[in-house]
């Protein structure tokens, strides 16, 4: 064990080992878990949180890397978190296609962790944000969630942040793949990134028309841009973090970042009060109101529906 | 709005739109729905409830028309729920495959449904139960509950009957499936269906090999049977039959019927409580207390997990 508000300071100071360690605390549902959250809150909302997502092969951890470096150029520190929930692994090793992030392992205004969630009590929707205030309390002026696929749970996860960067890339019908997962709705900020490839005028094309479809835009609304980038060769990439900027103050001045972070604290909230809530009925099993409960059902002399109010108004006192 | 009393009435004089109704109203989770189940509880128990699973193939829906007509022979009433949970068609249409349980569609003592829960509130976990229920209302003396894959839900759908029959077939590399589907540890009877292919016997012999390994029985413990079946025409299934009523009686003599619907109920009244739970804080979305606890989150003066805390304290005031 050790001590949290130390641990804290360590990462205030920018320790990556502390910062890694306090993660491991808030995604390992360690039972230092509430000292560290209650200990980070008055340190969070300095954060600005940017959710990437997009197929598998748009070149989500090239761009990453690129925005990276452009955050840097300007002097931010920089947390990148990289959900993903098929993989078990976990930790602070760059794995797999992590190894692009490699160029950034050295830099102590960067800092870098993946995060499986698979299995995870709770799931994604759980533990990232969890993580994300772990990084903002440790300094980072932006945080960058980049999720692997285009599952429910990432769109979940991307749509969490202040700005979903939503990623595309040339000739792999990802208009309607796009479509079907729901993330036409999350993108402030498409890129179609191997802008260099043939098709990518097309990609670009059809992304505006779908998203000009069913539009019915005020004039102050925000219309998503499309940006073309290169990542690799670092092309566009000024101009993506331009887009993340306006969409930024475009939130700012009409009050709608204050909007989304208190829908996502709700959000934070209404999940783990759902999963505490469980977990007591949970201990519940061999207890004998339980036991007495599932008696008089398989006597009959109760419904299941009756009993489950029982077991409810009954929690509050336990 | 039907009568509720009137619906419950006519099921129990076999009528089976009245079944179909009532079913219907538990699975849509229709406002009726919990005065539907404290009509039906004094009236439930009566049923004897087993559970068929097996990987696509294998030939259940064969079987289960197969012991349909066997205790259709014994005189009882049988009700057959076919649970898809990869479906989202549901009711009282045969399906598929189930075509060739449409022998037993003009027999009024069988009352076959088709329930598909994908994207049901709660899942499968929850609907699945109180559809059994009405059945078991409705004058059930056997219902079978039979499900299409061998995932997890489908595993946990079986084995809340009050006996699991596994069917595997001859050559299908069953064995290992379902080792690893965790069907091993459920099955209290199995069913080597198809027994005029080859590799029938091979399949028996590993399926012994792999129940008696770990095995640490005492002398009055159950010893899951293997009965080989040619369902479709109707070799073994009186075997099939025997094994069950066998584990039935074991499981009279033992305690274990009552334990297991004890177990049942209980894990029932868990669902329905979470699910009731989680209704309860999805009601507060826009709520002011919720909006509240965020405000305050953002403002760093309050952690998601103190405000998890006063959010449930709060549930059993509202």
């Amino acid at each position: 064990m050790q001590d949290v508000s130390s641990l804290v300071a360590q990462a205030r100071e920018g320790r990556p080992r502390a910062v890694a360690r306090l993660i491991s605390l808030v995604e390992g549902a360690s039972p230092q878990l509430r000292e560290v959250m209650a200990a980070l809150a008055p340190l969070t909302g300095g954060a600005y949180v940017v959710g990437l997502t997009g197929s598998p092969g748009v070149g989500k951890s090239t761009c990453t890397s690129a925005l990276v470096t452009a955050y840097r150029r300007q002097g931010r520190r920089v947390g990148v978190l990289a959900v993903d929930p098929s993989s078990p692994f976990s930790g602070g090793a760059l794995l797999g296609d992590r190894v692009r992030m490699s160029e950034h392992a050295s830099d102590p205004g960067v800092y870098i962790r993946s995060m499986a969630t698979r299995g995870h009590l709770g799931g994604l929707a759980w533990a990232a944000p969890q993580a994300v205030r772990v990084l903002d309390a440790a300094g980072c002026d932006v945080i960058l969630v980049e999720t692997v696929g285009v599952g429910q749970s990432e769109v979940e996860i991307a749509s969490q942040a202040d700005t979903s960067v939503v990623l595309l890339a040339p000739g792999m019908g990802d208009g309607i793949q796009a479509a079907k997962a729901g993330i036409l709705e999350i993108g402030d900020v498409y890129v179609v990134n191997k802008a260099d490839r043939d098709g990518a005028d097309a990609t670009a094309r059809e992304l505006n028309h779908m998203l000009g479809l069913g539009e019915a835009r005020g004039p102050g609304d925000w219309r998503p841009p499309i940006v073309k980038t290169v990542a690799a060769r670092g092309e566009g990439v000024d101009e993506t973090v331009e887009a993340l900027e306006k969409h930024r103050a475009w939130m700012e001045e009409r009050g709608v970042l204050a909007e989304r972070r208190r829908a996502r604290a709700a959000r934070e909230v209404e999940t783990i009060a759902v999963t505490a809530l469980r977990e007591r009925i949970g201990d519940l099993r061999g207890d004998r109101r339980l036991s007495a409960l599932a008696e008089r059902i398989v006597a009959g002399g109760l419904d299941p529906y009756r009993a489950a109010d029982e077991l409810v108004s009954g929690l509050t006192e336990g």
